[in-house]
């Protein structure tokens, strides 16, 4: 893979990444508050989304309403067009404004999801999401690690299965082992610009680790 | 530019290029009944579309109605994005399934609009032209090749212009040239898929061409 360079912007652009459960959207809004009361101008946002035709975009990709299926070529072409908008839309402007923009996934999802766990090309990966990001690479990336297994337990609390589809969770945990496995070997090839943080613990506590990473970026 | 394989399957795709106003529609409906009353089955169709999600995308490129810009990196995308669904859904089951597929624009267009006129690399688009076929090329491609200036002419006669916007037709008219460059440039390149036919007479006259062109390539 070869290096992305750093943008030039006066403004920080901070990724939230990790698997659904992780507590991403949580520890997003608390480190947006804490910010916010240090007098910085703080943009949250996500994706795929974060403008209008990004957001239809994104309603696309989770839920297309339709006889025809979503091929996975599609999906990722859909991803990487609403993050072309997003970031010209919404990340390039405050970053140049100066700002510190929080997303709520970013491309490394791609790399894990799309490329890790479906097995696109990871060349061909890097170069979509080159394209798309307009050369706004994040600052900081907080990658929140968690076992699939945890994970599962953690949304089986909350959606209280039924039995009877364990080759079905089974595929889901392969799927989510490879996911996992991406996002860690990205942390180890680019250990400045991703921080791993352990996600199996109370929200306070990760959101005291978190502080001190982005306080080490903002200082 | 890397050589694109020929595809596998028995039916035929053949695309169909040009500028707008060269006629291509009306050649495609000529040419759909013509191979129908020879007896073979016909899928006439068209980018970006031909699915219900590719049209989606298509209203979506052509009007987007919103306070953002449709920015040119987002169009492109989007414009594979729905090739990548049209291919997979409609081309590609129907040249598996022994059809002829007549296609107004393919990714020719997006070679001589997006790569020609609006300046993307050249290599990227190839790139994501090869990423959105599924090595569905087409075996024939009509290019109906008109100057900007008869294009206009014909233009003007339809729509009754008003002057006073010498300065956007001058705009236009350059922009038009760099696509007729482009896409004549590909017609150079590869001789035995592309085919230029002059669009500057009668439909008849041209349709004549055109079914001569097509024997050859079916009989």
């Amino acid at each position: 893979m070869k290096k992305r360079l750093k943008h030039t912007h006066p403004g920080r652009l901070i990724t939230f990444e990790g698997p659904e459960g992780a507590g991403k959207s949580t520890q997003l809004k608390l480190l947006a508050g804490y910010l916010e009361e240090k007098g910085f101008e703080v943009i949250a946002t996500r994706e795929p989304g974060g403008t209008p035709l990004a957001e239809r975009l994104r309603a696309v990709i989770k839920a297309f309403e339709g006889e025809e299926k979503l091929h996975n070529t599609t999906e990722l072409l859909l991803i990487e067009a609403a993050r072309s908008q997003h970031v010209r839309e919404v990340i390039r402007p405050a970053l140049a404004a100066g700002k510190i923009v929080l997303c709520d996934r970013y491309f490394d999802s791609t790399t894990a999801y799309q490329g890790g766990a479906r097995g696109f090309d990871a060349e061909a990966i890097d170069a979509l999401n080159d394209l798309a990001i307009a050369e706004c690479a994040p600052d900081l990336t907080l990658l929140f690690d968690l076992t699939p297994e945890a994970g599962f337990a953690r949304t089986r609390t909350r959606t209280e299965t039924q039995g009877e589809h364990d080759r079905f969770e089974e595929e889901k945990l392969e799927f989510h082992r490879q996911v996992r496995e991406s996002y860690l070997t990205i942390a180890a090839r680019e250990p400045e610009r991703v921080r791993v943080v352990a996600a199996d613990r109370p929200a306070q506590e990760i959101q005291t680790e978190v502080r001190k990473l982005v306080d080490e970026l903002i200082r």
